[in-house]
């Protein structure tokens, strides 16, 4: 693969990485937002706007985004579940918001308490909110199978985001939630979905970097990634994080693609997660430090 | 990659996974070599024939072997340092020899207390002990940069490669020792080698899998791993452990190729493996399951 083009990194980090954690305090939350983008990241999955009581460490999100220097030109996204997140995400000015339904019907149910159809009408509400002033990406949950279904189809996958495209949604990510796509799957969805999509990869099988690197090749030019690797379903046993940031920015640096995110200083970010989460992160470049750190003489 | 060809796997954790460990028993390890041929594996670097002193865990090599029922199309391979190695394995009846020479001179004097030259001189007179009798395959080190001296030219990575197989051996395999390779660093070397090589991968920066599938894209179809991932060299600080043979198996049988090895046997032998070592080994696809493996109803 010669390539030389940009490829848009939308770091989850303090959203998707901090929700499985402890709560953090705000201000923790806000450094390492302001770190993250210092260190050229341009879209930020900064907070999502969700009961406190459901997720206790995504609490106080528009604390978060009053309290965050904002740098022009980068894309602060909320994650909102319903028309209520909607609201209050718009409120805090938000430039982006990422919502989520699961192609996976026992999935869903068991993260949302709804069905796919309700998820998708649920969509279409936020979709009516809010459309004309910011982007709303859809995220579809389980794309690549699921441990209920087993194997789902990729073009039942297709059709649910055609659906929410339909609803109101601008934008389309296919997320491997428990970690069951493979450079296969990948290239099978692909050929229904075309590339003008995101993905969002999952470590539980140590598979996020190879099926990237499969959708790379095939043309697809984003991605969700999460400094340090943090994260992964609350819902799946065994369910590893995230794709880390450093990961695919050691990649893509090396093949020859450019994010905007320089590597040094975001491993800087990385440690910093590490102690504020208060256990290592999972990313291997973070541990092992990039290939060009040479042995101390 | 569209692929149903057969993909050679030498399995090396008995040696290059137990070495890196606490001792255990020659019972032990008779065992794991028998369960991971049972579960299809078809070449096994079995054991070392190196000095107790220097490497205890791999005391006792003419003992497993003796004690190993042998399967008939079986490769038995040991990893030999010198000629006196050499002569107790052809004695212990090993079908195979494996030999390593780093490209990375401060590596190999930190390894063996050679120079590379002197190295190469060693693996001249093994050859010319057993090259009728036995194959020698030459593992050189740091094929993909070192921490020492930073990149290694590919072209004098292959020139090594040529003066090992002047000298006698019979084939090479190239070792990412230190997790410096990347798809780019592979295509770079395999454009100087060729592809009748294999490939040793580590897991060092998480890259193992990606380098795996890259040389497989590229026609090389064959790869030294290790069940669980166990392995890692001691000479290099954060160097995690060797691709895992589950981890390649599964996305090998998912992309359409034959090893020969059976996942679910193998996963069984794994879970051995983190038995007798006494903690968990680092496989990701060994710690949540196939990705065929369903929830709980």
């Amino acid at each position: 693969m010669t390539a030389v083009s940009d490829v848009h990194v939308r770091e989850v980090g303090p959203r998707d990485g901090l929700q499985a954690e402890e709560p953090i305090e705000v201000a923790a939350r806000v450094e390492l937002i302001e770190r993250l983008v210092d260190a050229g990241v341009r879209d930020v999955e900064a907070v999502s706007f969700v009961s406190p009581r459901a997720v206790p460490s995504m609490a106080g999100a528009a604390d978060v985004m009053a309290a965050v220097r904002r740098r022009p030109g980068v894309v602060y996204t909320a994650l909102v579940p319903n028309l209520k997140g909607a609201e209050l995400a718009l409120e805090a000015g938000m430039d982006a918001l990422s919502v989520t339904v699961s192609a996976s019907p026992t999935y869903n149910e068991k993260n949302v308490h709804m069905s796919v159809d309700e998820s998708v009408a649920a969509v279409g509400e936020i979709c009516g909110l809010v459309a004309v002033t910011v982007p709303v990406d859809a995220v579809v949950s389980c794309s690549f199978g699921s441990p209920y279904e087993g194997e789902i189809a990729p073009g039942a996958v297709h059709d649910l985001g055609r659906r929410l495209l339909d609803t109101g949604a601008t934008s389309l990510t296919y997320a491997d939630t428990t970690g069951m796509a493979t450079p296969r799957r990948i290239d099978d969805l692909l050929d229904h979905t075309g590339l003008a999509v995101g993905l969002h990869l999952h470590e539980t099988r140590g598979t996020a970097l190879v099926n990237a690197y499969a959708a790379l090749e095939r043309g697809v030019r984003r991605f969700d990634t999460s400094v340090g690797g943090l994260g992964g379903s609350p819902f799946v046993a065994g369910a590893a994080g995230n794709l880390a940031t450093e990961d695919l920015v050691h990649l893509l640096d090396d093949v020859g693609f450019t994010t905007g995110i320089d590597l040094d200083r975001l491993l800087a970010v990385s440690a910093r997660v590490a102690e504020l989460v208060g256990h290592p992160v999972p990313s291997r470049v973070a541990a092992a430090g990039p290939r060009t750190r040479l042995a101390p003489v």
